[in-house]
């Protein structure tokens, strides 16, 4: 991952050859993949340095034959929530059974995060980020939200800036227990928004560059529209950047009110109404609706309409939603190939929202695309096309490229 | 794999610990999972030797502890075609974007198929067979097909059988191109179906275990009824046991023929009548319907109804169908995956199709089962349970215990 702990690779210039096909995703070219045949690709250090034909390419220090594998810029799953502990497998197990989702397991995952120390959240942290990475992810977004008082959150976030620069503030995740249910519930909820937006905000600021809210007035366990205002506002004048869960469960204001403040992100997406894709097309290029269709197989809910957002002219993104309720799956290849059965799109079009699509969603130009300058953050398939990771439903097919053990 | 040219294990007496939850699916207990929590297994050279909780384990040469894994029969992946060349990625795309499968793009696996060296098809086909290993199958059935022709059929079965006892021959796959199409197509299948009940059955026979029929009236490039019947009678009088493709694209009489004569599995079955519901539950124990959900995957197809099935009684396995055409996915773990969410089993049952099911589709009782005298083909789980399997959909978190290497 592009973590800031660590160690920078050697300047070491390496040309990579064997290119079988080679997704640069620079955005020309049918869907924006900029595909390149007989491509060669040097690295420098961190960083790609030269992209071209491997007939011309420049001298190295080394050389790395791939044997024909595709490669493609890293996945950058830019929705997750990997700082917690304990397990839901049996309220998944429930679900399938019938039991719907709204949010409520979310307190289990609370009790169990609280509950452990700092080295067992950081095992637990680091092994999903390195199982992200064995499946070809090179940039992870880290959310806290089940921490839920002043010092689990700020805790959350500075265990997951050990491991990523995408970090979220989500104490906006739920009300937790303690101030939601029984009598003066309402009142409660007033409290716990003081708080997230006051000094819980402030312990988390320094460890985060996001702040997020689960937008969501289906949810009894979530934020109405006012309630996500006075968060999303919060965070901005904290100098965080902005993103919002909405429109999940249900029809609501979160889309709009993301596109208003000018969100890098809106996620899931599911439901919703003219007026909000409006509000997407308008907001191309500034909010990316970022689709999360791991959430909708793993609940059973109904897919969002991928195919008609990108032909209305929407930024789209592709993540994995990576957390132990509504979507326990880290692999970004799964997302792709339910986006490509579930959501009408082309096997091109979620490789690219996958990559560049969600680093836009980051506001990042320095991965998600293979082109000089951006980092060396690339993932090789054990095949010879993209189309594999649709082809290929399931199989491991995907790797993060680690030059340094080339 | 339960290959006949493997090498045997040395005879070493191994106590595998640390299994945080053994699924021995050896039909007791709910889903006929026969969990057991604090369990020890003793593996002695290639068999199961003892099962018993850790406590009351006998000693052994060496110990092998799995730090509390889940622990469960490695998977029976009962239908595949495995034994082909050629590249249809850009099919499956073109599929997605709407055009429908009929079948017809067999051809060009055939054509790649029959140019391919041995030497090709052999390294293609251990390749798969090492993929399936590494996601947990330990069983795999691999069929003809790609061939068609006495030489290339009999050359596909004979590679097969370097890999597998489980080997099928499908000269009954699709009518090839040479025989169909064209004037006088009607009377070009005919002599097709000679050959195949013939001179390729003759050929293929000795490096086959079972006889299977595309049995599909709705594709032109597949067998009626009749002609499934003249195929598998032929198979039945050379030695063979019975598999039957049928039902898949819609309506059609494979199923009740299955069942007639005694077929050990019947595959597909998207497409059912309350008859041949009936029938199939009158042959419970005897005809097994093997059901593919990755192949409804990946033809964006209606799935067929298994909790129907098996709440009416009927036995049910799942197998990958792993093909280049209608489902390249050699990953049992996400069709366990796709059972739980498209097909309304819970993910014990799921599991339980997937290995003794699947054996029993294979009238095998030495796989699919974690009980003494039964090999010892174990999955290992990257998680504390078998709920992993569907909670964690897209994740490989199943491997094929391999205890030469622990
Ligand atoms: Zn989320
Ligand atoms: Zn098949």
């Amino acid at each position: 991952m592009t973590s800031p702990h660590s160690t920078a690779a050697p300047s070491t210039c390496t040309v990579i050859t064997g290119i079988g096909e080679l997704v640069t995703c620079d955005g020309t070219g049918p869907e924006g993949l900029g595909l390149r045949r007989d491509a060669a690709v040097v690295v420098e250090g961190d960083h790609i340095a030269w992209v071209g034909s491997a007939a011309d390419a420049p001298p190295a220090d080394r050389q790395v034959d791939l044997g024909g594998s595709a490669v493609l810029p890293g996945f950058v799953d830019s929705h997750s929530h990997l700082v917690f502990a304990g397990d839901r497998s049996a309220e998944f197990a429930a679900r399938m059974a019938g039991t719907p989702y709204d949010g409520g397991g979310i307190g289990v995952s609370v009790a169990a995060t609280r509950a452990a120390t700092d080295d067992e959240l950081r095992t637990l942290l680091r092994r999903r980020v390195d199982e992200m990475r064995a499946q070809g992810t090179t940039t992870v977004e880290v959310k806290s939200g089940y921490g839920l008082t002043v010092d689990d959150e700020a805790r959350a976030l500075r265990l997951a800036a050990e491991v990523t620069h995408e970090t979220t503030f989500l104490g906006a995740h739920v009300v937790p227990p303690e101030y939601s249910g029984g009598p003066g519930a309402r009142g409660d909820r007033a409290a716990y928004l003081d708080l997230v937006t006051g000094p819980m905000l402030e312990a988390a600021a320094p460890h985060a560059r996001w702040v997020d809210v689960f937008c969501e007035p289906h949810s009894a366990h979530a934020f109405t529209g006012d309630e996500a205002r006075a968060v999303l506002l919060a965070g901005r004048a904290a100098g965080l950047g902005l993103r919002v869960h909405a429109n999940q469960l249900g029809h609501g204001p979160g889309v709009q009110l993301a596109v208003e403040l000018g969100a890098a992100s809106v996620d899931h997406c599911t439901y919703l109404s003219p007026a909000d894709v409006d509000a997407l097309v308008g907001a191309a290029g500034t909010t990316v609706a970022t689709l999360l269709p791991g959430v909708e197989f793993s609940t059973r809910s109904p897919y969002p309409d991928a195919r008609a957002l990108l032909d209305a002219g929407c930024s789209i993104a592709l993540a994995t939603d990576c957390n132990p309720g509504t979507c326990y799956s880290s692999s970004m290849p799964f997302v792709i190939a339910l986006a490509v059965r579930e959501m009408g799109l082309t096997p091109g079009e979620a490789v690219y929202a996958a990559t560049a699509g969600s680093a836009l969603s980051l506001r990042r130009s320095d991965v998600g695309r293979v082109v000089v300058g951006a980092r060396a953050d690339l993932a090789v398939l054990d095949a010879p096309s993209h189309l594999h990771l649709s082809y290929r439903a399931g199989v491991p097919i995907a790797r993060a490229l680690d030059l340094s053990e080339a």
